[in-house]
């Protein structure tokens, strides 16, 4: 047996006491997986205590910081978050001294994952944050090391549990948003302000990540295209049901001709898609590679315990002296990927419309399309409730075949010029399996 | 850069032929991923000659074993097959002289894993063998890496594709067992002798090696419990349907208070979970585990692309010189497990009868299985086919509340010696999750 691997914690929140917890419980297994003992020797939190934690001898640091830049240690395990501060300090200062990385930060590594992974490969150490993506789902060593002889064509995952939280209770019990967001806040799903999550920024960092990891293409936050799941309705829901779609904010990141096109926004999915079923607060993401073909890992993408086991995965992984560069090849091989403008992005569109209940209306609405060469592969006009027969419009959805987003929202402003639709047309995008 | 990994491919089938395929397709990129060039310089196979891959100088060896002993290689990947001869004489060769052996051979892991792995660890070799179980899926992987922090109660899988084309083909065209097996045949997923696949076999070797890992266990190929599909009928289909269940052929491995259970045999499992919703020739493996809770990979289970990512992936690990223990713990830490006889299976049943048309018969069932303390959770009398009319029986389809095996074997003995029923009853297993 080697010498122990001694461990800094920074943090002591959920995820933090979660770890020291499986530590301490599973320590006899966790000192054979890992080949060594793996003690706590020092950490740092807003206060010294006890935290319902035991930490026993190890040394308090008021400053992570400090602890990364000065504590005997030999992984500084980074349980703090956001993308700059204290914990993008202390991670470069902790691998700046050889001292390897673990970190379930995804704020800080979409904004500085490039620069942290070539500091950690210049001064030998490691840059692991399997929990930063996907709480307890393997996804980042699959990318990084199970995949490693395939090309990866698309990435697309749901990847915040507070928004398929809201989405599936929405749909299975026929409650709107705000019902539904507010009893995720109730059950600590979701935050006080939402926005980060529902807004669909979130899983942009997420997919900032995977998409590196998966294109082999320095990371880029600003890439994705983002909209939030604030303006989906039963309305949208119901109608997904019946054309056998469900919807889900995916995160997609695909590889195109001209680049790479990242994008985040609520999506339909066939109701026989892996993703598609995953309900509730899980997360999922499917990978497409050549050779491979679809895999898809469905796990539990957030809370304490599945983020712990994430986090101590990498530690028997620097235990072991693991040596793989953080995004699966060496920082400076990765390469600049172009965006590829959403106004390019091809697919199936569905389009919920409030037309004005005039005979030809929509006449009016289909010619438009054609014009844009849109073809259209379902039409359903709904009974229209109280409050649109009394506002003189009906509902009506539809379906494009394949088009672009330019041509889509072309045709949709002319209809609305047109005086045939009130408010703004609902545009969800369908996704290709389903098309 | 460092020196090149030099490949010995022993094989070259369907997966060697398409491995190395996607070595030279994806070279460059593997370079980097490897972090070294992977040629192959060194095959066997049954014949010297281009198989449709060119292997340029790479030089023939007409023995496996020969070229395990003598070849300048680094890394012996074995994809003959075969629990014994060639394939185990020529790992233990190439491990004896330090050669890492990367191997497709879930029937020679599910027997000599363990002295392979020990002799690995003596000789500072690698073993790996993500190919073995679930063709692309990195399950081992993720066993052995991903969860090392976590104690793994449970691992159940969909691990033959065969079973699951057939069975998901009988259930969406409601066609009989023997067409869909000829048809499995005719599309390449079966062999001409089907019964290693369709009995279950191969399934319980693959659960013989997941049961290794999860649960830090001496590998015990005979543990397990194996029926095979043979039996389903549409019949069962359809009541399962009804039910709210779809029938798959199941691995399932436990961790029990007396030792590990294991077993292989058509499952009743509930629509909603995601075993259940894999279809056709997909695999798919859950993973409960404390704290990370349950997983589920999904993705294709075979076929010559899937099965070279896997190999494809362990050979990048080798490259980059990954040091971890075959079964993710020293071989000499592997612990024996007792075995759980299927006798203490605890759990809800599925039974379908051929109930003699008279009165009373179901209610001297129903009583025979009270006397056995068997409470029902579901009693169903479908409509008698003609056949059944003509024989003097009907069908009756129960669903019982949770027993152990040998009470619902024992009062269904009962139930054919009291004469109410003919036949043999039909026993399907339902999964914990569904009662």
């Amino acid at each position: 047996m080697t010498n122990p691997l001694r461990l800094g914690v920074a943090g002591l929140g959920l995820v933090g006491t979660s770890l020291v917890r499986l530590l301490q419980r599973q320590r006899a297994g966790f000192v054979v997986r890992a080949g060594r003992e793996c003690p706590v020797v020092a950490y740092s939190a807003r206060r010294k205590g006890d935290r319902g934690v035991d930490l026993g001898d190890a040394v308090f640091f008021a400053n992570a910081a400090g602890m990364a830049a000065s504590a005997d240690i030999d992984v500084f395990v980074e349980l703090i978050g956001g993308a700059d501060g204290i914990a993008f300090e202390a991670a470069k200062a902790a691998l700046a001294r050889g001292v390897s990385v673990v970190s379930a930060n995804k704020a800080m590594l979409a904004a500085h994952g490039l620069e942290l992974a070539a500091l950690a490969e210049e001064c030998g150490a490691q840059l692991l944050f399997e929990a930063a993506v996907g709480g307890g789902i393997p996804i980042i060593k699959t990318l990084r090391e199970s995949l490693a002889g395939n090309a990866i064509q698309r990435v697309s995952g749901i990847l915040n549990g507070t928004c398929n939280y809201i989405l599936s209770r929405m749909e299975t019990e026929k409650l709107p948003f705000e019902v539904c967001l507010s009893e995720a806040q109730r059950l600590g799903y979701a935050e006080a302000d939402p926005t980060f999550d529902i807004g669909g920024f979130d899983t942009a960092h997420k997919l900032a990540i995977l998409a590196s990891l998966a294109f082999g293409a320095k990371i880029d936050p600003g890439a994705a295209s983002v909209e939030g799941i604030e303006s989906i309705t039963l309305a949208d829901l119901s109608a997904a049901d019946e054309l056998g779609f469900r919807i889900k904010l995916l995160g997609v990141a695909e590889r195109m001709p001209h680049g790479v096109e990242q994008r985040v926004h609520p999506t339909m999915v066939a109701k026989s898609a892996p993703l598609a079923q995953t309900m509730g607060v899980l997360n999922a993401v499917s990978i497409d590679g050549d050779p491979v073909g679809e895999l898809t890992l469905v796990g539990p993408g957030a809370g304490g315990d599945a983020t712990a086991s994430a986090v101590a995965a990498d530690i028997v992984d620097v235990a072991r002296g693991i040596r793989v560069p953080a995004f699966g090849r060496p920082a400076a091989s990765l390469v600049d990927a172009d965006r590829v403008p959403m106004q390019r992005h091809e697919g199936g569109y569905y389009v919920r419309l409030a037309v004005v209940d005039r005979p030809g209306a929509v006449g009016a609405i289909a010619a438009r399309m054609g014009e844009r060469l849109i073809s259209l592969e379902a039409i359903m006009q709904k009974r229209a409730t109280k409050e649109a027969v009394a506002a003189g419009v009906v509902p009506v959805v539809l379906m494009t075949h394949g088009t672009t987003e330019s041509s889509i929202r072309d045709a949709l402003a002319r209809t609305v010029e047109d005086g045939v639709v009130r408010e703004k047309p609902q545009v969800i995008r369908i996704e290709r399996e389903a098309v």
